[in-house]
């Protein structure tokens, strides 16, 4: 049996928490990052703390292994004086909302080899999508993350404020969000590029740059350059 | 019965005559735009051409009825002598891949209520997805899927450059981009917007500007810009 000690009070810690109760090979404990007087031991002490505070409880913590599960911060960023490692969820985590384990893709990384099937193991038991990722990885995997979540999100947010401003049902452009993230599923997002700037549709591309304010424009403009340049 | 006359031969004309084929209570007859010497009658006469054709073709149909299927046209660029109308789906179509009409919005507009009517019972055979979009609504909602669609999917392009280039599946990606898309369904993407913008977390935005190359960091900057003006 494993046992594991969280430490945090975020969503992170909480829905892993939550998840590791229900499984009955396992003893899970979680204690927060600010009373760190008596750490039980565990074979896996995982650090669910935001990204300024992993140097510093991880100096405090003197069991074996110590694994943070952020995606913007190098292993080393752990501070204890045995093994690191780091166990990264490559998913968008609301507070609110449960998540689906079993398609979280968990991105692993440890010292040694031993330490690395431990993770594994554990990531096992509550999903199956497991990838081998260093630090300098990670960090790559982050800011391409932020592509496709954070700034698509506003992708959409514009999409929204255009609909809002004409009395348009935002709902109307669901379905071809849905299709579009569908599709890149069997065609790449290269390949499966549409639109005016791919067909250099100048006639249609400026008509659009009428319709827009001018946070919108400089953004229309720059994509539609970078799109015309890639392709 | 409703009689249709399909025009054009390119995906919508070819997608739109195969759905109506299927249907009973509908007379669908399709002929090519470039021979329009015998026009058979119908009460709807469907014109799927490209955008720079609608003008000339619609002039030379005596058809009562006739409507266009563009989302970045006005309904007054057919210059037929009768009736006007608009049947514009939003949805992105692709050659070799089938629609699922069930979820397709049809944009409906006609010049009276009559022919209104009956572009929604047409369209009522085939989805149930229905909304009344005049000219000047259509061309915002044309540059509003824009931004959900073809900038989407370059943000999901970058993606996967960032993945290629640093030897990660970018399948990994692929919940992400799932989970990015179903939350707006339940939070308004202002809402649901998450990432260093917009926690302006600078130290992480200055390490990924560093991770980029030069069109990369050009986006990264000023969608973070946005973001943080906007939030």
């Amino acid at each position: 049996m494993i046992s594991v000690l969280i430490v945090g009070d975020g969503n992170v810690a909480n829905h892993l928490y939550n998840a590791f109760t229900k499984i009955g090979d396992l003893k899970v404990t979680k204690i927060n990052s600010r009373r760190l007087e008596n750490i039980p031991t565990a074979d896996i002490t995982i650090l669910a703390v935001s990204d300024d505070a992993i140097a510093e409880v991880s100096k405090n913590i003197q069991n074996n292994f110590v694994v943070h599960t952020s995606g913007a911060c190098n292993m080393n960023e752990l501070k204890n004086k045995k093994q690191k490692g780091v166990f990264y969820m490559l998913q968008t985590i609301s507070k609110n909302k449960s998540i689906n384990f079993s398609v979280v893709p968990f991105c692993l990384e440890a010292d040694n080899d031993n330490d690395y099937l431990l993770l594994e193991k554990l990531a096992n038991l509550l999903g199956n999508r497991i990838y081998k990722i260093d630090s300098n990885q990670r960090k790559k995997l982050h800011v391409a993350a932020v592509f496709v979540n954070n700034f698509t999100n506003y992708m959409y947010t514009i999409g929204n404020e255009i609909c809002d401003k004409n009395n348009i049902p935002f709902e109307i452009l669901y379905p071809l969000i849905e299709e579009t993230s569908n599709k890149i599923k069997s065609l790449s997002p290269n390949e499966a590029q549409t639109g005016p700037a791919v067909r250099h549709d100048e006639q249609t591309i400026k008509n659009h740059l009428n319709l827009l304010d001018k946070n919108q424009q400089e953004i229309y403009k720059l994509l539609t350059k970078s799109i015309q340049n890639g392709a």
